[in-house]
């Protein structure tokens, strides 16, 4: 592909993500496809030959939208967002032009030194304690998922608790033990069974039934049992906005909790913590300058393109300490001076593409003002969702509304609640999802996406009534 | 931004990409910053009201640019290429505007259907045995880097040496072994001290000193010793390939020494695997239809853009049984029937966007005729790079030279080697790594972009000559 072929068919890729959000609107949320749909819609082998780049294109249409759930559609309000956003896509097209390479500062400094200073703009937009700044002990770094955060946090906490004994002698019979309540995100249990403690050493904690936050007492009550029989906790995992029902653990609450032993605290704000942009919606991070590590993805309702999680620490030394690895074709006077800080060491993978650039073309491209309307616009919406449920006695909420998650359910039972979710979510209308609570059945509705308006929330409303009408 | 300004917007960085890659010719390859620099020329904290997106555009030519080393330059000879190409950023561009997340099939089916496809197509291409294809046991998945590919393989091996004990209980006390030469690459020590069985357990085995390749008998040696000392083999890795002197391990030869111990056989085939898909460059891969896994990366030689790693297992359920965990919220029907893949339970990460659209594109946009001569020329290159080497007295070959890969040195000692080095690297001129064989200082000279031309190497090799002649 010439540099003019480039542009021309550049151009055109712009033009074809721009005409696919517009068409957004007229196509069902979820994939209409069976298993093997898309697949058997395409060849057997690759070709010989070279094809022209509009074939791509048109193949994104007969084969691969058809197979798709849209995501950035207005009415998908299932799981939480993963919001794409003009700018963040753009920013993301020059990281992969620049093709940098970032695995250590020498490999191209300026990779490192954005995603720097872009980590400490965003830790000081959300409120986060100074510790987390890059001129502190600690620092920030862009993982590519909540799960690698909260597994590399644990790696941290693993090589702190052992006196860095981990990493060399692994993390042999000693009982650790890893805390987090029933409402905890699965990709704890993950990261103990990646990190060899597999997933008996995950301690569930219950919770309160109403708020479903951690209990506090019943957290303690489990770290002094576990110490008096001689096992090693290790991390207390809280849950900033829970993956179920948005539950905020109270991080001030813990932290005093369990301050008399030296466990790692680790706060998944993965969804939530990004509403800290606006200085009214931050209390629930009370008492996060006890947290050892923090991570929030703005890749779920931030408007940057997945895969951008930022995750914080306070002791970079115990987080490098757990990973690093120095091979001689790496080796070179600038880290060797100490200087500078080489991303490699910080998460599972060595090489990196040059991570920053989109997170810095959401932050300047809508400023801080820009981001704080489109959270509070998200949250004014599940408010109205939120009021519609109190009107229309067939439905009940299931827990307060989270910023902007709602949790509600049919009264007439679980089998009726599944069955309209269901017919909606086959519809093609809107795309929601459903989870437990205290054993009985609910739905979720996750606003987010900066194109959803107060109509497309309506529009889901009235689908859900006629489906709930059809289960009455 | 509105599509009209997205539209707008997106065309200028498209030519921002085309513009940059036309002035790379005339850029020092080698970033001329010190510490800080990049991060002095930034302001302290994120704008708060919106900026115009040019001024990005602006501040990666004032701050970004000169901070840059330019892996898509010309004469980037150092480490291994991460080759960018038009096709895959394209491709990649349109994953970001589709922004489907792919966790599990029903979340997107497309994704993971055409990632399957995708990935079939290219292990045929690469000969790989058809035990890897999806319609297997086995199967393909794109992993982020071979760091998380070979650390996967890791937990599946254990999970199939612990009968499915270690995601339960963790590694525990079991002294397990895990087997590498002293070339294979550091993500195999990194991977077992995150997989919670520390550095330690990687046993170094000696290679020759000629080829490099590990001492097969050595390695069998190794794994009767420690079978006899009650401890537990559980991973050989292969470097097909390595990173020093891209020197390839006889899999054939390994699968046999080990045979009868039941331990996973890993290929790290990260750079060197994808010129398999020239058939006369394939006979480094022979064997490798019993190896349990294999990576390699289109990220690296293959016109990819970062990040893009292919991995295969034979047996798939010893993957996904190492990684899988099923909360509510995510069971569904697609799920439960078992006609699809899900492929969280594939790697680390639970969020994934869709991977597949940029090999998709460089395999159709190039066809594999295109790839093969992409891969011939950089083979074509680095042969003239050694007959360079051979025609100059000052210079002598260290190893042979591997696919585009040449390994060389000065004569006149080690000191004389690195100075040269880092006087071509200085000069901007062009970017060389180093490395030590057998307790000497070497040069690695890696052929790989599609931009580089047999006058860049002449340009270079004159800028060593000259560098050698200061040494003198
Ligand atoms: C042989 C080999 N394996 C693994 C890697 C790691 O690659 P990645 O950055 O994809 O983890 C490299 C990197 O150069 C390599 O040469
Ligand atoms: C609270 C919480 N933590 C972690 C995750 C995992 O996110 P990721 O896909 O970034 O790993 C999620 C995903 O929804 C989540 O809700």
């Amino acid at each position: 592909m010439s540099p003019e072929e480039f542009r021309r068919h550049g151009h055109a890729a712009i033009d074809w993500i721009a005409d696919y959000w517009a068409s957004l609107d007229d196509l069902p949320v979820r994939a209409q496809v069976a298993p093997g749909d898309v697949r058997r819609r395409l060849p057997a082998s690759a070709p010989e030959q070279a094809e022209p780049f509009d074939a791509l294109l048109a193949d994104l249409d007969r084969v691969v939208v058809p197979g798709l759930t849209h995501w950035q559609h207005p009415r998908f309000f299932a799981y939480f967002p993963a919001n794409s956003s003009p700018a963040a896509i753009l920013g993301d097209l020059l990281s992969s032009g620049i093709g940098a390479q970032g695995m250590i500062w020498a490999t191209s400094p300026a990779v490192t030194e954005v995603e720097q200073v872009v980590l400490d703009w965003f830790a000081e937009a959300l409120g986060l304690p100074d510790g987390f700044r890059s001129d502190s002990a600690g620092g920030g770094v862009i993982q590519d998922t909540a799960s690698t955060a909260t597994f590399t946090a644990l790696l941290s906490a693993l090589h702190r608790a052992s006196g860095g004994v981990a990493r060399v002698d692994g993390v042999g019979s000693e009982q650790w033990r890893v805390y987090g309540s029933t409402q905890a995100h699965s990709s704890l249990v993950k990261a103990a069974m990646m990190a060899g403690l597999g997933a008996r050493a995950v301690r569930t904690v219950a919770v309160d039934p109403t708020t479903q936050a951690i209990d506090v007492a019943a957290l303690r009550g489990a770290v002094v049992e576990d110490v008096e029989s001689g096992l090693r906790p290790v991390m207390v995992h809280l849950a900033a906005g829970s993956t179920s029902t948005g539950a905020m653990d109270d991080v001030a609450a813990v932290a005093e909790a369990v301050r008399e032993w030296d466990v790692w605290l680790h706060v998944d704000a993965a969804w939530a913590g990004v509403a800290a942009v606006c200085p009214e919606h931050r209390d629930f991070l009370a008492g996060v300058e006890s947290a050892d590590s923090f991570v929030t993805n703005p890749h779920k309702w931030l408007l940057t393109t997945f895969d951008c999680s930022t995750f914080w620490v306070r002791d970079r030394a115990a987080l490098t300490g757990a990973l690093s690895i120095l091979p001689e074709y790496l080796r070179n006077a600038a880290t060797e001076s100490g200087e500078v800080v080489d991303y490699r060491d910080w998460h599972p993978q060595l090489g990196r593409r040059f991570r920053a650039i989109k997170l810095w073309a959401v932050l300047r491209t809508y400023g801080l003002e820009g981001l704080r309307a489109h959270i509070r616009s998200g949250i004014a919406l599940a408010e109205h969702v939120a009021a519609l449920v109190a009107s229309d006695d067939r439905f009940e909420m299931v827990t307060e509304p989270s910023l902007s998650l709602v949790v509600f359910r049919l009264r007439a039972g679980d089998e009726q609640t599944l069955a309209a979710m269901e017919a909606v979510n086959a519809s093609g209308e809107a795309y929601l999802s459903h989870t437990t609570v205290e054993g009985r059945a609910a739905i979720r509705l996750a606003v987010g996406s900066w194109r959803t308006t107060e109509a497309d929330v309506d529009r889901t409303w009235r689908a859900l009534q006629e489906a709930a009408a059809a289960e009455a």
